[in-house]
């Protein structure tokens, strides 16, 4: 064995003793990251790796601006919300603008598994029900109560299955779903799914509490709605009492370049919005933002206080963010990247009867590859191979969707055209192999 | 009004109309906290406070040597843990060496709450159970799950009280309890109700998943439990199956003196612990360490990511904290200075009936306020009248306990002799005009 070979031998012995078995590597041969810088990874050895499915480093990895605030607030203070501190009001008056004038008030947490927590302890107690909606295949944190709510968890390797509060509909998936295409006639498809779930959960004497789904779906296979889909299961939802929860822990924040948030792409005004990875740029850091009425509600005399939770190096961090998308025009920048780099993969298609499907807004993209453009029988061998021959070239990319073969490009906002077109070529190359 | 006064309260109207109202603010007439240093914080007036319940940054607000941890690896790399990276192993190495040699792997989160929802979910599976023993007034975390556990939340304002697999047993309180003191037959008698519990329980057809409690309580009013409890709750759990969680969450990491975590000072070795609060000095970092039996029993299948957890700051950040409680003796600290304070709140008693009970391990200390030494009626408000006016002579503390006549003391541990006699002498001049 190389040198490199045994230390990388060395480090997994060291895994597989001191951290639970239940947390996988990346790669057949896993890399040493040591170092980052913008859309760059580099290795031990020096080497650098672009990074395509990083998104939580969103604005590029150690942003100088992100790290100088992070730094300074280090040093200056780091302590909870009992006392009084600017910085968690001017950074709540930042995130709300750029949401719909409804979600005024903001709780601050310290991931996207504690804010959708949080969400649905406000959905719960506001409606004083309990049932929940979630798509197929959705994933939403890994607590008890979301596992719950999971159908990529709870339906998976080793789930339990679905308590009786859950309940199921298919995800909207335009491509590979039980009804075709982008059109509203398919979002309003989908929606009906939403109306029949509460009728059932209705007429079996279940009470609606909420409708949780992303607003595109991560876990599912980077699954853009058809049109009309949101709005047409938020009605359902409200027609029956209950409130809507939008899931922007891994879609939001700029990334999908039309719009700020996931959930403006379908034209809708969530209840409750729950923000995560992106917005910390890799700080543990989290957010969920959602109406005065629904906030009074939960205020019935049980404190919800978060001991880390919009501390001020936490806020800084996040003010830190807003401000370099803003000032580098990150969001427009996603937006073009994001359609050069889906009509590169289109024209793969051309040459490559493996590329089934490719979709996405701004830089959440996902290239779908199949083994038959008819059946649509899923090819996961390949986008694996695919996934580690290009490691091996020095580009990150994973697979993601119940299938196992969706290529999942979600690159810190930074990446540039060249970024894009080197990609494309490589899995040009690549392709042509498999 | 004064500048400063409006400014209270113009952030005051910003909090209400941005944050969720279910946020309290420490104090009648709040702090602006801008700066922190060692034991010490500053408002922005540049007045200093005494920090005597900040258990958080632990060894000391803005620690130069855990700010440049930090602040280095902020600028270098700050990813998940599906990459290999030599520090979550050497944390995981240097953790595990303060803990019982059976406790061997690690999990690593955001806060305590994760800890606690990993630590139930790993006893869940492990046992293939649901049903857990809790402490009265416990508090564990503000996810669902662990609302359902803590009786501090469950029973409390806004509480929905207990589900079928939670059962609560007293909390052994040596002064206020149905049963006195410290010695082994008190411990004996108290650990008699978890095996009651347990037998009823069973009686009912539930089935044993856990017991879980905090090695001291906190919101129990800084409870230290009588020789043998917590020896005889986990013997009487063990023998129906179950497995046994010390919460470490607010204890554990040097606080106590006389050990490292809050659970040795009882003698016993829990099957799963949980780390939190002061393991990051303020950074949103946890841990849960657990046996290999239960982290294999875990890895069913279904995978345990964390997105933030373990990454690079964090485990840079936690190493710094070990260093520099090994470096300066923290642990040592702790208990001398504890033991002086606990003198001198002992010493009041004679002078002052309000007085009840000072009770304590190392720098985690309670001082129990009473209207009547016979009877232990709770005297609350002079307790709140206290911290107040202690504010305004420079010295942070709260109150805690079901009856909130607690004065809770959870310094930085650099606190030294000096402040420990200076917050004395205050409360000496306070307690008497109360």
């Amino acid at each position: 064995m190389t040198t490199a070979a045994t230390r990388t031998e060395a480090l997994l012995a060291a895994r597989r003793g001191r951290l639970g078995p239940s947390l996988s590597v990346s790669y057949h041969d896993p890399l040493e990251i040591v170092r980052g810088e913008g859309q760059y990874l580099f290795d031990r050895a020096g080497e650098r790796y672009l990074d395509c499915v990083n998104n939580v480093c969103h604005v590029g990895h150690c942003e100088p601006r992100v790290v100088a605030a992070g730094q300074r607030q280090l040093a200056t203070l780091n302590t909870n919300t009992r006392y009084l501190h600017e910085s968690i009001l001017e950074y709540a008056r930042r995130l709300t603008a750029t949401l719909p004038a409804e979600l005024s008030v903001c709780y601050f947490v310290n991931s996207g598994s504690e804010a959708n927590e949080l969400a649905l302890r406000l959905a719960r107690t506001h409606t004083g029900a309990r049932d929940v909606v979630v798509l197929e295949h959705g994933y939403h944190g890994h607590t008890q109560a979301l596992i719950d709510l999971g159908h990529y968890k709870f339906a998976g390797r080793g789930g339990q299955g679905a308590p009786e509060t859950t309940h199921v509909v298919p995800l909207p998936d335009p491509y590979r779903g039980p009804h075709k295409g982008y059109e509203p006639a398919t979002g309003a498809a989908y929606a009906r799914h939403v109306e029949t779930a509460w009728e059932q959960a209705l007429a079996a004497g279940r009470r609606p509490a909420a409708f949780l789904a992303e607003s595109i779906s991560g876990c599912g296979g980077q699954v853009v709605f058809p049109a009309g889909f949101l709005a047409g299961a938020y009605t359902a939802t409200r027609a029956v009492g209950g409130v809507c929860i939008a899931d922007e822990v891994q879609v939001g924040c700029g990334r999908v370049g039309r719009a700020f948030w996931g959930f403006e792409l379908q034209g809708v005004v969530p209840d409750i919005v729950t923000l995560g990875k992106p917005i910390g740029n890799g700080h543990p850091m989290a957010a969920v933002a959602t109406t005065p009425e629904i906030a009074a509600s939960f205020a019935n005399g049980m404190e919800y206080f978060n001991t880390f939770g919009g501390n001020p190096v936490s806020c800084a961090i996040g003010l830190a963010v807003l401000d370099v998308i803003q000032e580098d025009g990150l969001q427009r920048h996603a937006l073009a990247v994001g359609e050069r780099f889906m009509r590169g993969l289109r024209d793969l298609g051309a040459r490559h009867p493996l590329v089934g499907d490719v979709r996405g807004e701004g830089l959440f993209i996902g290239l779908e590859l199949v083994r038959d453009r008819a059946t649509l029988e899923p090819a996961a061998a390949a986008a694996d191979e695919l996934v580690e021959t290009l490691r091996h070239r020095g580009i990150l990319l994973s697979t993601d969707g119940p299938h196992h073969n969706v290529v999942k490009i979600k690159p810190p906002l930074v990446f540039t055209h060249e970024n894009a077109d080197e990609v494309v070529e490589a899995l040009d190359d690549v392709l042509a192999t498999l």
